[in-house]
């Protein structure tokens, strides 16, 4: 216990959730501030993660009839013009190329080849991919066009923070257009969906879907729904984006069309996105005071092997059956995928070991020692129980049963965060029972949180008001 | 025969390489020029093959121990300035970030907020990744780290072209740090080698693997290899390099740590790296005069299913034949993963979309119409014969056969490929030799292309020099 304390994350969750969340994303290892403004470096398990995340995600897309493709980094500033809500919401975090080369003047090199016009580097690619569009689609034969990318944007930012706030991030962004309003709705919707079941069954993140009020739509957008997650500090965290375009993008980058009757229109257009943002959303919905907790489905490594070894003749042996117990476990299946499991030889203590994989948030730990050699069993450890609840099974069994622990981790982990979710939201019906709730002096004084919103959504399935209990 | 020349690409590739490329490009449907100076859009065709490569790689890349990481995408100029020749070998083609945001000036977006020093965006990331090195490594026992990261990189072009040089391209680079000099040069050997075989057996591309010439070293670097293809203008094009950066950048960069006897020492370092590049190399190397044509084993769709539908009310029981052998045909394994299919069902005339296909350059097309419903049979096309050598073979035999026929089309296409560069390869053993070849009257007047090398490579199998024949 004294052991488990030393190690721990601090502060704790409750004492300062914004250090808490820094701390842990450092404990993890999984990204750290650069020397660039607001710009993180992802390091291997965080990116790790990123590339399950952006995978299975990629994979909903295809299934869905998207196609993926890439689109220029520069913006030229003229484009960015053309649709004016849209300059006007990026404007003020757009970082500006105005040169082309460097060249030595006072033994300093210094900017060079004043470009005519300046470009952007993307902090969204609507206008640059719009012009592509444009050329793309001349009849409503062409339409859908249903487009995806997975690129990095960037948007200047004053109080960076790793995962949820950094001037350059990595995201998917949707782009589709359509014939008619109602496909193109159709279309919005579809993609919502899409990451409200991503969330809750691949992150297990339950979300509330709905819709953003005027004042918070994506620039240009006529409609923007959104994904909010709770997350443990009470707050709610917009987790991913669909917009409805209307024909705003359309009309300024002239996609128009031959339409059925013989005339030109212009398409209907939609935009949709996630990003890296994902990652700390999961982070600060799983986590706990002694780092991160990774759902299974999306760890990079779902299973560690942590060989014990106390005395030197003992190594190959058990470093052998580490590799065994590796190579059955990755002929389970689970997810439609083998079992990702990794042996960590690094001539380490195991307690530093098994530490590092407690605070990266590994799903399962399974310990060899010579012990358990001559018994032929393990001890496995799940990582959403306490660290001490180690199970000592046999072998065989422990390969068995691995893709059904896993299942259980990420069930558990989903159940853990609705409960929470339950546990911290009450329902309002009306605007008076906002206002009566939010001025009453008996609801232990909630906060409202800055992304809060008021929701529309006539036909969601029911918008839920996300308050926080003040902490004690 | 007249409907074949009719869809041909124009110019053929003898009377006009270059500018059969760019036609062969656009047929295809793989990239175009945007309006952004020297950057490309990658269209769905394009970008999926790039898919295939970048999953293919990555997986060699981890299996030979190198994780995923992502680095800014901004570099301080002053860390550029750190390597000396570096610098030098860039400066005159960086994209310069100056300011953070845009603001109304006379009606007009213009930069503001200028940025005390300025960013460039990478060419590539040696320096911004030796700094992250710098705080990763403090003991032997962090080494070797060996690190990859697929990204976006900008070299400004004044004479771009789709693919081979571009201002905004995609690639990865490796960067790895080791504790001696020999485990630098063998990473430095591993992944040339690695490189090699991912062209030879991925690519169907024969390449001469050798070293270049001082001259040509990438900037900073003590030793360069290469990969170099003959593609069939019988020029020599450069599809990947690796480099010894010997202890050049990590003192540049201070990566250094303590070593076995105590002592400070720097990191021996090694990048590497292929490109967006090797799509255009693809195409250069196996392209014929009717489009491009893509090796099974990298294509996004290796075969595709045309429903032959003469009459309206039979659509439905084609298509359905069409999806059926869809399905048996997912269900066929080729290279450890299920053969990619697609059914183009889209409302066109036969005759347009099997020369779509064929410009493309799928693998394999097999058409279904209602004879064939009756018959049982199915009408099989490989891109690497005649496109009117139809084979008609029974339903079943078409599934069981579709594997070995797309192994029988990558080996076809790799033989075909080192004919061609033997045929047109030449060698010799001195200076002399070399010198009185490319002076003597009798041979036929080769040219010596620009990227050609005399390679050095002392402990290569052997260096050989391409030659080309002169068009008659």
């Amino acid at each position: 216990m004294a052991k488990q304390q030393q190690n721990a994350i601090s502060p704790v969750r409750e004492n300062n959730f914004p250090e808490w969340y820094q701390q842990v994303v450092k404990a993890a290892d999984m990204a750290e501030n650069s020397e660039v403004r607001g710009c993180m470096v992802i390091k291997p398990w965080g990116y790790g993660l990123w590339e399950q995340i952006q995978g299975q995600l990629d994979v909903m897309f295809k299934e869905t009839g998207h196609k993926n493709a890439y689109f220029p980094l520069l913006i030229p500033v003229s484009y960015l013009e053309k649709e004016a809500t849209h300059v006007e919401g990026f404007a003020t975090e757009c970082a500006v190329v105005t040169h082309h080369r460097l060249e030595l003047k006072d033994g300093k090199m210094v900017p060079a080849g004043e470009l005519s016009e300046p470009y952007v580097i993307r902090p969204t690619s609507e206008t640059i991919i719009g012009a592509a569009f444009a050329r793309w689609v001349q009849s409503y034969r062409d339409l859908p066009l249903l487009i995806n990318q997975w690129a990095n944007v960037m948007r200047w930012e004053m109080r960076p923070r790793l995962f949820l706030r950094t001037a350059e991030f990595l995201w998917q962004e949707g782009h589709t257009a359509h014939e008619t309003p109602e496909e193109a709705m159709e279309e919005t919707r579809k993609m919502h969906a899409i990451y409200e079941e991503f969330l809750r069954e691949h992150l297990a993140i339950p979300v509330i879907p709905g819709e953003k009020t005027e004042g918070e739509r994506f620039p240009g957008a006529l409609n923007t729904f959104t994904i909010e997650a709770m997350v443990q500090d009470r707050k709610a965290i917009q987790a991913g984006t669909s917009h409805f375009l209307g024909q705003n993008f359309s009309k300024a980058a002239n996609i128009d069309f031959e339409g059925r009757e013989g005339k030109r229109e212009f398409a209907w257009t939609t935009s949709w996105g996630v990003s890296t943002r994902l990652i700390g959303t999961l982070i600060m919905a799983h986590g706990d005071d002694d780092g991160v907790i990774i759902p299974p489905r999306v760890a990079p490594t779902q299973v560690v092997i942590l060989p014990i070894i106390p005395k030197e003749e003992m190594r190959e042996s058990v470093l052998a059956a580490c590799q065994q117990l590796a190579k059955d476990l990755r002929s389970q299946q689970v997810w439609g995928a083998p079992v990702r499991v990794e042996v960590d030889e690094r001539d380490l203590g195991g307690g530093v070991k098994n530490w590092e994989w407690i605070k990266k948030g590994v799903p399962v730990r399974v310990e060899i020692g010579p012990r358990d050699l001559e018994k032929g069993s393990v001890a496995v450890t799940r990582r959403d129980g306490g660290h001490r609840d180690k199970a000592f099974i046999a072998n065989e069994e422990a390969v068995a049963q691995m893709p059904d622990t896993l299942l259980s981790i990420q069930n558990n982990l989903l159940d853990r965060a609705l409960a929470f979710r339950e546990e911290h939201t009450c329902e309002v019906h009306s605007a008076e029972e906002f206002h009566a709730f939010f001025t009453a002096q008996n609801t232990d004084q909630p906060e409202i949180h800055g992304d809060l919103h008021w929701g529309t959504g006539a036909d969601l399935p029911r918008t839920k008001m996300l308050c926080r209990k003040k902490a004690k």
